[in-house]
């Protein structure tokens, strides 16, 4: 494959949290249609983990971590970036806090685009959402699948906590296999409850469970991005990349 | 843990390549101490696939890649990365020019530090090199090894050739497991040669073959991140990172 077109350099607003982003870069190489290293699509990675976690300001309980995330989205903007990408949910509450910091270059919606997939694979359905509390609380994918004429459904407060104590399992590191064993009652009754899929609507999630599982939401964020980027390219091309 | 030293931002300067950067900024992430996203090191990644090809360079047969390293120093510097890492061992073949590029900002070499891990694991052994033909023929491990009393031990040249084809191979994103096989002939005879240890000398051998078989360079110098990213913070905390 000899390419053209010129790739869009893409920027990832990271970090939150580190093993989450090294995740979703990961699934942006695999996406990549390459057979050499040329193939590939430039990216720009600011991963600062010292953002204030998103959930506990949702919850009122900590900083905006907005400064953080507008310094990101500076630095990125500066290094040439010409499309944002952050794999984050949680930090979607502040996309138009980003998208103004980062303006004109545009900055993908990652739970939009993760509507938008589930709709088109399963118009109609329900659709569970594992997320982090505070996610759920600004209620990104309530509305994002509601708008796409799906039927979201959340954990009880109960199981609610189960899956953030994973989620911050793998923040921190901890065993995967029990981190897996905190979300299974959430899963469980979200299928029990009539999801016919459920999104793994933290980029943590993937870390632990089986894509078979559930919709990942990391992995349509980076098809997304490699559908962007490459879209010069296969306009001259027709590269296969979808 | 609380923290009350403040890491470095580290630069790496990857893409070269991508699937070999995403496995560096994992084992980064996954050597840190950390119990929340907060503990890890702020991280600015310039992936730059489009850099010239290092042992295409190396060999004559392709342009100098030294620009794009320079403008991607750079950026680094200019994100306001405070220590430098290069996730590619070829690479390390214009390791001068990144770090006249990047000073003051301390570029930290891949090959010295695994050539220093070697050498205190097994003082004075026989060591392999599975690496490009580009770090061979820039007798960046032969002259590192031999200067930390070690005797390197490269494959021949026929072998040399299914150790290239397999780098190529996971860089195109090919089956694995086919990769694992081009390089057997090149573990085996090394090992077979008198070889007590075999280095994983280029980024893309780690995804192939197992850690038990190679010490892992990409590992090493992940190691050597966090170490010196955390110094600051260990000296406070005594932090138990190694």
């Amino acid at each position: 494959m000899t390419r053209r077109g010129r790739a869009l350099k893409v920027g990832i607003l990271g970090g939150m949290g580190p093993a989450a982003t090294a995740d979703f870069y990961t699934k942006l190489v695999r996406s990549t249609p390459a057979v050499t290293d040329q193939d590939h699509v430039p990216v720009v990675i600011w991963a600062d983990p010292t953002i204030p976690d998103r959930t506990a300001a949702l919850l009122g309980q900590g900083p905006d971590p907005s400064p953080w995330l507008e310094q990101g989205a500076h630095a990125l903007v500066l290094a040439g970036a010409e499309l944002l990408a952050i794999p984050c949910n949680t930090a979607h509450a502040f996309l138009d806090t980003v998208r103004s910091a980062a303006s004109p270059v545009h900055v993908l919606d990652m739970v939009a685009e993760t509507a938008a997939e589930v709709a088109r694979l399963q118009p109609g359905a329900t659709v569970g959402v594992l997320a982090t509390t505070g996610t759920l609380k600004a209620e990104l994918y309530q509305h994002a699948l509601a708008g796409r004429g799906l039927t979201p459904l959340v954990p009880d407060d109960t199981t609610q906590l189960g899956v953030m104590s994973a989620i911050r399992h793998v923040k921190a590191g901890g065993d995967l296999a029990e981190a897996r064993q905190l979300t299974a009652p959430a899963l469980q009754s979200l299928y029990r409850s009539g999801a016919t899929a459920v999104v793994a609507a933290c980029t943590e999630i993937p870390l632990l469970l089986q894509s078979s599982d559930v919709v990942d939401a990391t992995a349509v964020l980076a098809r997304a991005v490699v559908r962007r980027a490459l879209a010069d390219v296969r306009a001259i091309e027709g590269n296969p990349c979808h």
